[in-house]
C-alpha cells in the first residue's frame, strides 16, 4: 500500500442533488463533454399534432393547406387554438381544439408552428412543464429559431414523422417574484427577464446574489438574465456575447452599467440568482419576461432565476451548430463575405 | 393505448461517445443542472505532496518553513524540483525530488503552490494527463488563482488534509498544429489559445469551423480561444464576457474584427475547433500558448483545439462561486463599492 | 500668367454665418488648431460672487466661513440663494439675495460652487444666457468638475481674483421639443439629453435627422446626444468615447441598439440634431434632460438639438487637460497603477 | 461704474499662437461653431490636373478615356504619374509628368483618382505640405472615400471646373519618430499611427505625455492615434467611435487595453502627443504609419504625433455629412433598413 496514492472520491452537487463518484487511480477527469447533440427517436409513429399559427388573416388558407396534409395524408390529430378552430370550419374543415392548455402536454406528440420567432415563445407559454418538440416554419420573414420553409411542409413533416432528426433542448428560466418572503407569481422565459428602472429617472441600486450569497450590487439601467436562445436578443445589444444553444449557462448582462469593470457574466446553469431591491433604494424597479408581463418590483421585492428543468426542444433542420451559425447569417450578416469587406 | 404519446428515445453524443435515454411519459426534461459544484474527499490521509515555489530566491526561507511543517508536523514526503531540492540542501533541509515529470502524476497526492498565477500555468505543463488537486497560496501581491495567504499555511494544510473541500475543475484546451494533415505539436493551455498576425502588417484571414463545418472566415489581428479560466485574462480585454470557471465552454473571442456583426462567441465543451491557414492568405500567422511556446502557422497548417479531459482541479477557498468573485474583486475593483462610485 | 495655379477662395459656413477666405498660393491649410486653451484676465478686480451651496444643513458653517471670508477679508458683495439668505441671517449675517435669476448675469462677476458636480448643472439652469466663470470646491466627496479643495478656499480665491486662471468653456446643448412644427418647450443641458422608450416594452423607432437631411432610423432602447462635458456620465455607460472638454463636438450613442453596426457618433458642434417621433412608432418615447424634465414626445412630436453659444466657464486647477485626467484618475482609477495591475 | 461687472479678457492659446479677446459686457461666447462646412471657389478656371489610378493594368483604358476628355475637351494640362506616362505613350497618346513630387504642389489645381481609397493615401505621401483638392472616383468596388461614379466623370468634372463644391478638409498627423532627444524621420497618416508590441508576447508598457505632460502609462496590445477619417478604419475594430471627418479631434484608441476602465479618448486637435518606451520595458515596441513603413521603438525612444496644418481636401458629391454617412451606408450597411432587422 505504501507509495500509492490516497484515494479520491468526489461528491458532485447541482443544485438539486448529489452524487458520489469513485476516482480511478485518484486521477481526476471530466467524464465527457457536458454539453451534447441530442437525436430524437420515436418508439412509435406520433399521431397528434399541435398547429399553431401567427395572427394574421392572411395565413389562413396556409393553415388549411397544412392541416389538410396532416388529417388526410398523414392521418393524424390536429389540435388548433380555438379562434383558428371557428376560422376553419367557416373553411369547411373540422379540427380539435382545447380550452385549457392544461392537459395539452400530455397528448401533443409534437408542435408545428407556421409563423416566426413569436410563436416558439407562444408555445413556452403554452406549456409550462414538458414541452413536445417544436417544427418551426417560417412563413415570409426569416427568423431566428424558423429554420424551415413552409414550401418543403411535406417533406419536412415527413421526415419528423421518421424521427432521428436533431434537437436543440432550449433552456427556460423559472423566474419567481418575492413578495414579503414568498414566490408571488411565477413565469417561464425562454428569451431573457429584464428588471430595469422604467420611467423612473433614477438608476436601479440592485443587490444580486448567487445561490444565497451577495455577489454586487449593481447600479446601472437594468441587468438582463438570459438564456443561450436568448443571447443573441436583448442582451447582444447590451454588450453580451453570443452563446451557442447548447452551453448550459445563465447570462448575466448589465445595461449601461455606471462601473467600467461591471462586464457581462455568463452564470452556470446551475446558478439560482435573486435581485433584491433594496429597502433604500431611490425608486422601484420593473421586470419583464420575454418582453411581456411586466411587473413592479417595489422595495423589498426580489426576483428569484433559476433554470427550468424542462426545455423547449426546437427541431433542428442540420444540427444544433449548423442551424444556429444560419440564423446568426440571416439576421447579422454573420458569414465569411460581411468579413471581408473592406475598411478605409 | 390510443390517446398516449409516442414514446420517446433521445440519443446523446458528446462527440466522444452517444448515449440512448428513454424519456418517461415523453417529457423531455434536463437531467438536472449539467454544472457541478465538486467537492474533495480523501479515502485516506494524503503522503506525498509536490511544493512548487515561484523562481525567487527571497522566497526560500518561506519554501524552508512550508517544508519543514510538511515533513515534521504532518509527517508527509514532500517533493520538489530539483533546483530547489539544491537550494533546501544548502540549507539543510534534505527533499525529494525528480528527474522527469512523467510519472509524478502516479505519486503526488496534491500541489502546492507558493507564488502566483504562473505557478498553476506550470503545474499545467507538469502534469499533461492527470493533475493532483492544487492548493495555492500568494506570498506578497495577490493573484487572481490564488485565495490562500500564506501566513494561513498550517491551517489551511490541515484542512486540506481532512478533505472535505471543495475543488474548480478548471478546464483546460489541447491545441494541435496540424501540418500536411497530421498534427505535429501539441499544446495544453489553461488560459487561452491566440492565433495572430504577429509583425505583419495584414490582417489575418483565419477560416474557422466547428466539429469540422465550416463556420466563417474571420477578418481580425487574432483570434482568442480561451477556458472559463481565461476569460478574465486576455480574452476580456478584447471585450469577451467573464465566463465562470463551471460553465462548459470555450470562448470564442476576435480581436479588432473588420466585421462590426462579428461578437464573441461561447461555444460548447464538446466543440472541436479548427483554424485554417487558407493556401492563399496574404501572410503567416502565428499561435501561442498561455503567452508562450509562440510557433509559426504557414499557409496550409491548420489548428485543431478542443477540450482536454483532465481539468486542474484547484482547491477553493469558499467555493467556485465566492473564490471567483472575490478575485473578480481583488483584480478589477468587481464590487458593490465601485458600483456606486457616482457618475457626474 | 502661365503655369500659376489658379487662385482659390474658399467659404466656410458654420450654421450661424459664412466667411470667405482668400487662400495664399491656393495652398489650402487650417488656420490653426480649432480648439484651444483659454485664459481669464480681469481688466478690474471682480467685485460681486454667487455664492450656491449643495442644499445640506451640515454645510452651512462652511458658508458662513467662506461668505465672511469673502465680505470681510476680499471686500466683495456675497448674492446667495434665498433660503440660504435667510438661514445666514439666523447667524447674524447678511447676505444679498434675488428674486429672479434673470438679471444675475449682469451682475456676477464669477460664481463659487461649495458642494458637487450637481451645483454646476444648477448654475448652469440659473444662467439660461452668459455664465459667469464657476470656480467648485468639493465638500467632502471629490466630483467630476470639482477640482478645489475647501481647505484651500482663501488661497484659490485669492488667485482667481488675480486672474491668469485657465478656464474650460464647456459646451451646453439647447434642446426644443417641437409639436405640431414650433418648439414648444426649451431646455439647456450641460452633459447629455436622453431619449428613451421609459416604460414601453417595445423599442424606440426615431427617426434622425442632421443639419434637415435624414441620417439613419434608430431602433434601440433609446439616444444619447451629450456634450464633451457629459461623455464621461451616462455616454460612457453606454460605450460612447471619453471626450475632452475642448473638443467642439456633440455625441450621438445610442443604448441598446439592435443593429450591430451602429456605433456611437461624434458629430461636430455645427452640426443641429433632429430626432422625429414618427407617426406610426408603436409606442410613445420620453426625453430628460441632465437627468431631469422628463417630458414625454407623442407621435409626430420631435426634438431639436444644438449647441448653445454660451457654455459655462468652469475654472481649472491647473489646465484643461490636467484636470480632465485628474477628474478621470479620481472617478475611475484611471492612472498607470490601474493600468499596471496584471491580469491573469 | 459702480454695479458694473468687471470687464474680461481671454487669451486663447491653440498651442501655435495665442490671441487676445475682449469679451462684450463679460458675456463669454463662442465665437460661432468651430466646424463649417467648406466651399471652393476658383478664381479663374483650373488649367492642371494631377491624374492618379490605381496599379491594375485593366484600367489603362479608362485612364486613356479620361485623359483624353480632359486634353481635348477640357482643355487642360494633364500630369500623371512616369510609368502611366510610358503606357500612355504605347497607347499613342502623350501625356506630362514628374521626376519628383517636391514642386507638384505648385503645378496642380486639383487632382483626379481614378481607382479607391489607397489612392487617397498615395497623394498624401505626393503632397507633404499643401495639397490640391481631390476628386475620388471609383472603378467597380466602392470606397470609403471614393464617393464618385465613374460613368459620370465628365460631368463631373465640368462641375469642379465651375467651382461652387464642398469639401471636407481632412486633417492628417505629423509622427516623428524621436530617438536621443532628435526627431529622426517624419510621417504624415491620413489614418492612423500605430504603436504596438509586434511579435513580442510581452504587452507593451507605453508612457503618454499630452501638451508635454504625463497623462497615463497604456499596458495593452497597443495604441492607435487617429484622425477623424481614420475613425472608421483600425480604430473603430477596437472600439472607438465614428468621428465626424469635421471635428477637430486625435483619436487615442487603445487595443485590447489590460484595465477596464481605459476606453477610447478623443482629444483636441490642438494636442501633442507622446508615446515613449521606457527604458525598463520588457520589449520593443513597433510603429506603423497608415498600416506601413514599420518601425521598431526602441527602449528610450518616442512618438510624437500631432495635427499637419495642411490637409487632404476631398471634393463631397453632396457635402461633408452626406457623403460620410453614404460611405457609413456602403461600408457597414448603416442604415434604416439594418436597423429594422428585428432580433429575436
Amino acid at each position: 500500500r505504501s507509495g500509492k496514492k490516497s484515494p479520491i472520491t468526489l461528491i458532485r452537487c447541482d443544485g438539486y442533488m448529489c452524487e458520489r463518484e469513485g476516482v480511478a487511480d485518484s486521477h481526476i477527469a471530466f467524464r465527457g463533454a457536458a454539453t451534447e447533440q441530442v437525436m430524437l427517436v420515436w418508439s412509435s409513429r406520433p399521431r397528434t399534432v399541435l398547429l399553431l399559427v401567427k395572427k394574421d388573416p392572411d395565413l389562413m388558407s396556409s393553415v388549411i393547406e397544412a392541416a389538410r396534409y396532416l388529417l388526410e395524408v398523414e392521418n393524424m390529430k390536429v389540435i388548433v387554438e380555438p379562434q383558428v378552430q371557428t376560422q376553419a370550419l367557416a373553411n369547411g374543415l373540422f379540427l380539435d381544439s382545447f380550452v385549457s392548455s392544461e392537459a395539452l402536454h400530455q397528448k401533443v406528440d409534437f408542435v408545428i408552428c407556421l409563423g416566426g420567432d413569436g410563436l416558439i415563445l407562444h408555445v413556452s407559454t403554452l406549456f409550462r412543464t414538458a414541452v413536445p418538440p417544436v417544427i418551426s416554419f417560417n412563413l415570409g420573414s426569416l427568423g431566428f429559431l424558423t429554420p424551415f420553409q413552409f414550401e418543403d411542409f411535406r417533406t419536412e413533416i415527413a421526415e419528423v414523422l421518421k424521427g432521428n432528426c436533431n434537437l436543440s433542448l432550449r433552456m427556460r428560466l423559472t423566474c419567481g417574484i418575492i413578495r414579503q418572503g414568498y414566490v408571488e407569481h411565477e413565469f417561464q422565459v425562454l428569451n431573457e427577464v429584464v428588471v430595469d428602472r422604467g420611467a423612473s429617472p433614477y438608476l436601479s441600486n440592485l443587490d444580486c446574489f448567487c445561490d444565497g450569497k451577495y455577489i454586487t450590487t449593481v447600479q446601472a439601467d437594468g441587468i438582463i438574465m438570459s438564456t443561450p436562445t436568448g443571447s443573441t436578443a436583448y442582451s447582444m445589444s447590451a454588450g453580451g456575447s453570443m452563446v451557442h444553444p447548447s452551453v448550459p449557462a445563465i447570462l448575466f448582462t448589465p445595461i449601461c452599467p455606471h462601473s467600467l469593470s461591471f462586464r457581462p457574466i455568463v452564470f452556470p446553469d446551475s446558478a439560482q440568482l435573486r435581485i433584491e431591491i433594496s429597502e433604500d433604494a431611490r425608486s422601484h424597479a420593473w421586470a419583464s419576461f420575454d418582453g411581456k408581463s411586466r411587473q413592479q418590483l417595489r422595495r423589498g421585492d426580489g426576483l428569484l432565476v433559476e433554470m427550468n428543468l424542462f426545455p423547449v426542444p426546437t427541431i433542428n433542420k442540420t444540427d444544433h451548430t449548423g442551424d444556429w451559425f444560419q440564423s446568426l447569417d440571416r439576421a447579422f450578416n454573420f458569414n465569411s463575405r460581411a468579413m471581408q469587406k473592406p475598411l478605409p
